[in-house]
């Protein structure tokens, strides 16, 4: 354990706490002017992201709150510039100042996490840091080379490191718990059948995947609903990895992975699925996204695109789109609808998972706490806590409603060859067997 | 019987029928040149509708198609002023020349209804009438008083009439059919519990209902899942049937039918709920329809928006918009989305219910049919028949994938007390019990 580390202790802490001033407070020569000037930053600060009620202590053991009642943690600030810098965007250097240690939370940090969310005025959320982000996000642009750019800087940091916290399959997107207590590894399995049977795979048929990750569902679609699959992923190490793991299952010749870009996708399919990949794809290439699903999709064709979501366009917040996921831009449902609207394809269904990645991602902040020290060894103490904070504030905004799960079905408009109703989904699973269709 | 109805052979009729020549034939006068110029008229029409395989027969004996293979009917057109108007704008005057009996179908109509829009190219599936349509439907804006001639043209034309063929329980939106063989009457009531459940109602929660028809939803609600509804309509006729009902059935208690429009609903609610009004709103009014919906929820509120839909923009056929349903505009889904987006409303989910609404009209159509000599007693034969065309192509568009049915359901985005899986919705019904409810 390293000594940065908050201990969750899961109560809120009550206001009033005594706190012993730290050894820089010995020279009081700039008197009480500092600390009304830093008194009067704070406030705004704290104004300015909706009061939550958390207490914050000064490096110079300064406390200040601006609520009577129970806090639900402290936030120390370390040193003059993280203060600067927290009050002049604080939902933008928040990340930076926690990573480097600059500033710390002491109780429960998801519930630090998710009291400065909810208290956050809604057009905020996620709102913040725009100016910052849109030139930004211009030198991120989605193009070929810029995709190739943003996954790698993502996905590529090491199977290793993913190892450590995702479950056995490595499936790296929202599981599907049955029920709340299912494990992680049942429930990614759950997840990959819930896509199987929406799709509603028959042996024989050919599947082309868009960004496939570590090959987790490729390899469950070819070995339990018996069909082929042609995997895109543009991460170099996913794909070593994905290919190796055919290999070893004997299901090299049944699927197909493919180092390359979903706008590069030749071939006619019977269905097209996409798990976890269009969160990187960006709304300007959803109309190219969805030529490729028409051109990529037999008449009978039909598909199913997972992603993470948002209840209205905004952009990521800055220091995720900076530091953990660049070129990442979860769409709203009237985004999404860009891809499948030009092309007549007909929505048959939409469910929103959005609990469900609170869950999943509840598992991954356990698992990756539990193996923090390696994390720090692999990398170092700036990264680790980097994703902690990246994990935990997801999880928040999973919890809180400021981000969605969207699985969307689709076919082609005269396709009547369609589930009657969606009973099928939740009778005793089939895999390859009956599907529901009439 | 009446003479010019279509007998539905349920057969496609084969090329190179003979045709006696009308009595109209026999003055040959203007020779060749005539049936020159028809012929080029019809070969244009044709093309111009996308080739469907139809026999076309003039008034004076002439037939011609573009097919060699089978025709699925013969179309009958009875005099020239006929033939140039559909040579004009098929779409458009179709309807009109059918309804005053000008053309006739042979063969089975839905048969020609589904052969020609089938034939449809994509881009003029309901694009049609685009220019015709604008200014008309400046006109017939709904507006608040626009609204309410919209409503009283097509809802109040008379409640026996509907009677005729609705089901016992008067519900005039798709049913929703646990398998494609139930009865109308258990299909409309499945769909009224599959409603309640979707909005998981329990006892003693107050309901606001959009556009209540002739009440069938809000006494179900009230008398099977023990809420308080307050229900809004702007049809005379129907408000006056449903509270009837309403005292019959002694729930007059307990459901509110108000005689007004959905923008000035007042009150706070639990749920709520619209069942077929949203075709009627107009795109123009969802910032406003969503703001009602915003200060009509409580916090734990949810709601439940059941519309024919479209898989892209586009206006309603200009002889349905004129004829059948002025100012009706069924969205897109990411046009329904500008109720949720701008009000932070997660979008829970949502079932396209396209073919139990074909499944629906062939219903609707076979008791209209087995009534048509009633209706015609009670209007004309030009309104039994434009009915008929109406039932039949909405009949066709559904079934072809040219219109959707979607029912979406939401909630405030940060209400946690959602469904954690959908499976409740396909357990056996405990009307006003468990309910997938955490």
């Amino acid at each position: 354990m390293r000594q940065e580390r908050t201990e969750p202790s899961g109560k809120p802490i009550s206001g009033g706490l005594n706190y012993s001033p730290p050894p820089g407070l010995q020279q009081r020569s700039l008197g009480n002017m500092l600390l009304a000037t830093e008194k009067l930053l704070l406030t705004r600060m704290l104004r300015a992201i909706g009061d939550p009620p958390v207490q914050i202590v000064l490096w110079n053991g300064l406390e200040i709150s601006n609520h009577e009642g129970k806090k639900v943690a402290r936030l120390i600030i370390r040193d003059h510039g993280a203060l600067l810098k927290l009050v002049t965007d604080p939902e933008l250097y928040f990340g930076e100042l926690y990573s480097s240690q600059r500033i710390e939370v002491q109780g429960n940090f998801l519930d630090f996490l998710e009291a400065a969310y909810r208290a956050l005025p809604l057009t905020r959320r996620g709102n913040f840091g725009k100016k910052l982000l849109s030139p930004l996000h211009d030198a991120r642009r989605n193009t070929l080379p810029g995709s190739r750019r943003n996954i790698h800087h993502h996905y590529d940091i090491g199977n290793d490191f993913y190892r450590l916290w995702l479950d056995e399959r490595m499936v790296y997107t929202c599981a599907y718990f049955p029920s709340p207590h299912a494990s992680l590894e049942d429930a990614q399995l759950a997840k990959l059948d819930h896509v199987c049977r929406k799709l509603r795979l028959q042996p024989g048929e050919q599947v082309v995947e868009a960004g496939c990750g570590w090959g987790a569902l490729a390899l469950h679609m070819a070995k339990h609903y018996g069909v082929t699959v042609a995997a895109y992923n543009i991460s170099t190490e996913q794909i070593t990895f994905a290919r190796q793991r055919a290999h070893a299952e004997g299901l090299d010749g049944q699927v197909e992975f493919i180092e390359d870009d979903y706008r590069n996708v030749r071939g006619e399919f019977d269905a097209f699925v996409s798990v976890g990949m269009l969160e990187h794809v960006g709304t300007d290439n959803y109309l190219e996204l969805g030529a490729v699903i028409d051109r990529s999709l037999k008449d009978n064709g039909r598909g199913l695109i997972h992603t993470i979501g948002l209840n209205y366009p905004r952009p990521m917040d800055a220091w995720t789109e900076r530091n953990i996921f660049p070129g990442a831009c979860p769409p709203s449902l009237a985004q999404m609808m860009q891809i499948f609207e030009p092309f007549d394809f007909s929505v048959l269904d939409v469910e929103n998972l959005r609990l469900h990645y609170a869950r999943t991602l509840e598992h991954w902040l356990q698992r990756y706490e539990n193996n923090i020290e390696h994390v720090t060894e692999m990398f170092d103490a700036k990264f680790a806590r980097a994703w902690r904070l990246y994990l935990a504030g997801s999880l928040t905004a999973f919890k809180a409603g400021g981000m969605q799960l969207f699985q969307v079905s689709f076919a082609r408009a005269d396709q009547n060859q369609i589930p009657w109703t969606r009973q099928y989904l939740y009778e005793p699973a089939t895999p390859g067997g009956s599907n529901g269709k009439l």
